[in-house]
């Protein structure tokens, strides 16, 4: 096919358009804003959720479902909560077209008119915290642990699929709790099961911390977070969990009566992650030639090519490859045998390799004499010859190889892009010239925070958890800093 | 807790409202006609979904996902289509709120105005189409074979619970085909798919059939559909496939080149069912007590009350109950044991009888003495004892025995309400004493369909596939007919 993929140093923004495009994970629309997720991309987000689904399953969590709209007023309850949201609500206002009088085509019926308007959830706190009301009324129907699997609609004027798009799909958790400590507890056990879920399944190391103050979810007292970093030095926030403090059940007039019989207001927390992930996985691996994939969430573990001419040499290969197709499933192992005859082993080659399958097998006449497979790996792109005998365990050697290969791959450019600074010129040039995170003392005010944004872009991604107790002077004003937090230019 | 069920002699429709609450499967949301799924009821549909999606992978589909709006002008496009959706239609006009200038509060910014209204997706033949325009060229790219798990708005104005709601989760599948003979087949296949779901999943029987052209789908030639009897006698729509002919392809201009390099339109299907398969579960089975959940979709599909005094007796009594959940749970069967210290056993033999849990394993003080179990099974309410050593042969025999039984319960109930009549009074007769469906001879035209339905809101649910050529005479004109279709009274 020849990938005519843009190349990162040339380009990486166009690359990351034209890869999601050409590896058949998105594209968009004809609604502005609006993605389709291709097959291809669906079946990684497929792997995606059923990973989190079972960690939210393990640690206590039901799934439920809650409705798709809030009502204006709804929204309106919780003041920073709409603050936050208000710039970017899709409003529903009719429940009907009908036939223009004039024969000029469906309009908009001017008498169905709603009496209150509708939002396109953009999050979902607000319906849930006034149901929460009516299923909350004592210590003993706490805690409440749910989670959603929806879509959400925010309006976003620039757009990019999968990481910032109008509509996206995402899940988002909201527990009520009888304690602040518990809740505190839970926001960040979410934390640490996002980091684990993005390190063990996804191969891509993050930083753990918190959100400073102008940086929190709109309603939130703390927001914990993960963030990674992709190859263009860039940051993404890939999963958030929010302590909300009161401010839902004040504001949803959510009380229980407590053991001892006194009526309290309820505890909660939020926590999602979201079809952003696909576009952190796809920046943290691929390269020039395509995705690479880590074998826990490819939909496509191995694929196998005949390379072959005429119909009875294939025959001969597929007796080879079937067994071994059968045996690899039989391990839990997803393979593919691509057989068309309507494509070239070269096209098949280039097709598999631009869309990340971390194992790839061909075998022609000279692999039928030897009794040998050539075995590919995406990641590294070293190619083996194998005999017959050693393939399965060669390839399960390669499962946990790769997945491992790319993650520590990541975590040492990581490592690499990882600066301490101690003055604002050396942070901006180190911005500029090297990217990713700065290190940096800051003296904890938005006011310095927002100069900083303002003059570089460079926003602060989180006070990580493990940063440790050090006494200095903010880069900026030079007022005392107890600990330094993390900055950098993010999607 | 005590149900204080109504009971479905009383006022079924009372019956079925309480009990989706009262069994905490869904209840009404502060949005008009948009429902609350609660974890309990979730927890079903995901396990429908499972049921499902494997069927659907299992014929070669794959999972995708497409934007939640449709630009007014797509709907548009396919003229008996919008003609059917354009009635309930929740339409976004507006991106973004803002703060009132005079003070009042939020309210839609008017600068913020859409150059063209988005439908909330009813269904999504129209935006599906538009994008297939751009993945299908030749017949290489056919078929095309795409489901998606969603959420749907169609306005009502009258709403029940999982019945007719204005939001409701579904799937719909979206294919694509060279020739109308493979659309015909993937339809019909479709079908037969749902209903081997709702017979051997939901152990709800099922008549396939055909549509007339007035209850189709608006844009179909054919629709195909499985139809379920209620438990008052009327009938259930539980799933429709639509054979769509070049309809959407030639909407929107979807050509493909042959082998032989003409150009032709695509040939489309349509197929779909959604969270409305819980009402009719719940509505097959359940009785005055409560739910009756058939073993395949019971969240819990075998509870354990301990039945004691203090805790030294609980603790004898975990000795014997843990090792048995261990043992089930290792088989596949979801088990809970519910030792809470809150709530006496009788309350929770209530809770589970209203909850539908189709196993209740029961010990107390005797059980211990004699080594047994008190095993109860929700659809007979029968009672026995059981050695321990045979309790999990016991639970394993029930789980099958308790699907087959409840399926042949509904299949009896069926079976004793289809009735043959040959005039139209004994047709009103009937369907007023007795309901079910009624099979009769009808002219084949719509405006003695429409007569029908005035004078006795009975519509055709369906031309069964497996009607025998039979001549006789419509009922109601008298005009010859070749085979009798199935009426009915229906949600
Ligand atoms: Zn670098
Ligand atoms: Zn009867």
């Amino acid at each position: 096919m020849g990938k005519n993929l843009t190349s990162r140093s040339e380009d990486y923004s166009k690359w990351y358009n034209e890869l999601v495009v050409k590896a058949d994970l998105a594209e968009n629309s004809g609604v502005r804003g609006c993605m389709v997720i291709k097959p291809y991309g669906y079946a990684i987000w497929e792997k995606m959720q059923a990973g989190l689904d079972k960690m939210f399953k393990e640690t206590g969590h039901e799934n439920a479902y809650f409705p798709i709209f809030i009502p204006k007023s709804y929204l309106s309850k919780e003041a920073s909560h709409v603050e936050g949201f208000a710039k970017e609500c899709a409003v529903v206002t009719h429940y009907r077209l009908k036939n223009a009088e004039d024969g000029s085509g469906i309009i908009v019926d001017p008498d169905a008119k709603l009496e209150e308007e509708l939002i396109v959830r953009p999050t979902s706190e607000t319906i849930i915290w006034d149901t929460y009301r009516k299923w909350i009324q004592s210590y003993r129907d706490l805690p409440l642990l749910i989670n959603q699997w929806a879509n959400v609609v925010r309006w976003e004027m620039r757009t990019r699929l999968f990481l910032r798009t109008a509509e996206f799909l995402w899940q988002e958790g909201h527990t009520a709790h009888a304690t602040e400590k518990e809740a505190i507890e839970e926001a960040e056990q979410m934390m640490h099961i996002y980091a684990e879920f993005a390190e063990e399944h996804m191969a891509v190391p993050v930083i753990k911390g918190v959100k400073t103050e102008s940086e929190r979810f709109a309603g939130a007292i703390e927001t914990y977070c993960i963030e990674a970093l992709m190859q263009d030095g860039k940051a993404l926030q890939a999963g958030t969990s929010h302590f909300l403090g009161q401010n839902f059940a004040k504001a949803f007039d959510v009380k229980f009566a407590t053991k001892e019989g006194k009526q309290e207001y309820v505890w909660a927390t939020s926590w999602g992650v979201s079809t952003r992930l696909m576009g952190a996985l796809v920046m943290t691996h691929s390269d020039d030639n395509g995705l690479v994939l880590p074998p826990k969430l490819a939909p496509i573990q191995v694929v196998i090519v005949p390379i072959y001419k005429g119909e009875e040499q294939l025959d001969v290969i597929s007796e080879k490859v079937n067994p071994l197709v059968k045996e690899l499933r039989s391990k839990g192992i997803s393979v593919k045998y691509d057989n068309r005859d309507t494509h070239k082993p070269g096209f098949k080659f280039n097709e598999y390799e631009l869309k990340g399958v971390p194992v790839r097998l061909a075998i022609g006449q000279r692999d039928l004499d030897n009794g040998t497979f050539e075995v590919a790996r995406r990641d590294t792109l070293e190619k083996e010859t194998v005999k017959a005998e050693d393939v399965v365990s060669k390839i399960e050697f390669l499962m946990d190889d790769i997945q491992k290969n790319i993650y520590q791959k990541a975590a040492d450019y990581r490592k690499e892009h990882i600066t301490e600074v101690n003055s604002y010129d050396e942070f901006k040039a180190v911005l500029e010239s090297k990217g990713g995170f700065v290190s940096a003392h800051w003296d904890g005010t938005a006011e310095t925070e927002d100069r900083i944004k303002e003059e570089t872009k460079a926003t602060i991604r989180c006070i990580p958890l493990d940063a440790k107790e050090e006494s200095g002077s903010c880069m900026v004003t030079g007022k005392p800093s107890n600990k330094r937090v993390l900055f950098a230019k993010a999607y």
